[in-house]
């Protein structure tokens, strides 16, 4: 049996998710069906992480267990014929039986997109959050700080999310801000990510350069865990998986 | 009576190109029951050009007349609240009561996005053209000379295009090729151009790279006006109209 670990990207604009569901269409399912129609037969996939409706990747890893010798170069090819424009294989590699893309995975780096003009970007529809003023990089760099490390990211999770989980402590590793061109790209790096985490975070440093937070705030809302004081849910076309450490 | 010159940028992908047309959407149409309805009563808007389906604009240029008195920012705000998303007003000027955006034009410029990569773009679908090998920039750009400058394009011209033409004679001022990462960039600008003109001037280029056509194929191609000398028509989807020059 081969273990396969396999590396797409993809434009999550018309899929609910990359996780399977029953009644609508996710990256999963699309990718599943795929491969067992070329490897003819049924094939499960595991997923590095889940992603939400209308949330890209650039770089999402997945593995799966296969009898089928089809070599890597050959299934790339194959696939990226068979897979919707929207979804493309990067690359493919086979690794040892006990890889879990999931298990094994130390972190991940979120990327979230900002296009800063009153006049949206006809070519970058659903690929970015369009807001309309300037953005002040430094008073975002520095709250941003606050957040980097172990703490507990309660006042970050969609509410709902909480409740089945252990705990809320997480360890972001680093966030850098970036203004390119019109574009500001956050990126988000840690070992593990709440619900919603990434974008609450980008909503909370917008409201503080907006002035509608302070570092007090974020301060409060780690040590209270009080989702009140941390900023707004962004919406999900602006969000990219950006990469998965190994 | 106002005159009004509009730049506007559209994704061109859902549209049966800009010219008006009984039995499809056409950018013309959106855009002109869109200013009807914010300014009430039936506006027409004379377009700096035509785009063929699937074809881009990142400054197309349209002028037209009024009664109403909404100042210019306020035409902006409203147009980009009303139209839909793949269309977006750039900017608006009060001018001179004779100008007129396609008698005025002295020349305009268009893109041919080029992605290099055996993987396609899964952010850029309809955007560019995937072109799963390397291209041959300096061989493309030395061929390029040959088509600047004042001659007859006939060779370079869709067949059916050509009968209602008097004159098959356009001026290429200049063609630039840049590479930017894995795409390649081709600016092609003239006073005017004839039906697909940019689109079999980049496919002779790709052609020149692969050696299918050589500088002399090009030289026989304006002097004989032979199609067959030219390179294939390349789709719609990589080309842009870039800039109106008045």
């Amino acid at each position: 049996m081969r273990n396969l670990k396999v590396t797409m990207a993809y434009d999550g604009s018309a899929y609910h998710g990359y996780q399977y569901q029953d009644n609508a269409v996710s990256i999963q399912q699309t990718v599943e069906d795929t491969i067992s129609k070329l490897l003819c037969g049924k094939h499960s996939i595991n997923g590095c992480s889940r992603t939400d409706t209308g949330v890209h990747a650039r770089a999402f890893v997945f593995n799966f267990r296969t009898e089928n010798n089809i070599p890597c170069e050959g299934f790339i090819k194959a696939m990226n014929a068979l897979l919707p424009d929207d979804i493309a294989i990067l690359s493919c590699e086979e690794v040892n039986d006990c890889f879990h893309a999931r298990y094994d995975s130390k972190g991940k780096e979120y990327l979230y997109r900002i296009h800063c003009s009153d006049i949206r970007d006809v070519f970058a529809r659903n690929m970015s959050l369009n807001y309309p003023y300037t953005l002040d990089i430094e008073k975002m760099r520095s709250a941003a700080k606050l957040l980097v490390g172990t703490h507990d990211f309660a006042a970050f999770c969609k509410a709902e999310a909480k409740e089945h989980l252990k705990t809320t402590v997480r360890t972001v590793y680093d966030i850098r801000i970036e203004k390119i061109g019109e574009y500001v790209e956050i990126y988000v790096s840690g070992n593990g990510f709440l619900h919603n985490m990434v974008r609450i975070i980008v909503g909370t440093l917008i409201y503080i350069s907006e002035g509608k937070r302070t570092e007090e705030d974020i301060i409060s809302a780690l040590n209270e865990g009080d989702r009140e004081k941390a900023g707004k849910t962004v919406p999900p076309g602006g969000l990219y998986l950006n990469k998965v450490f190994y």
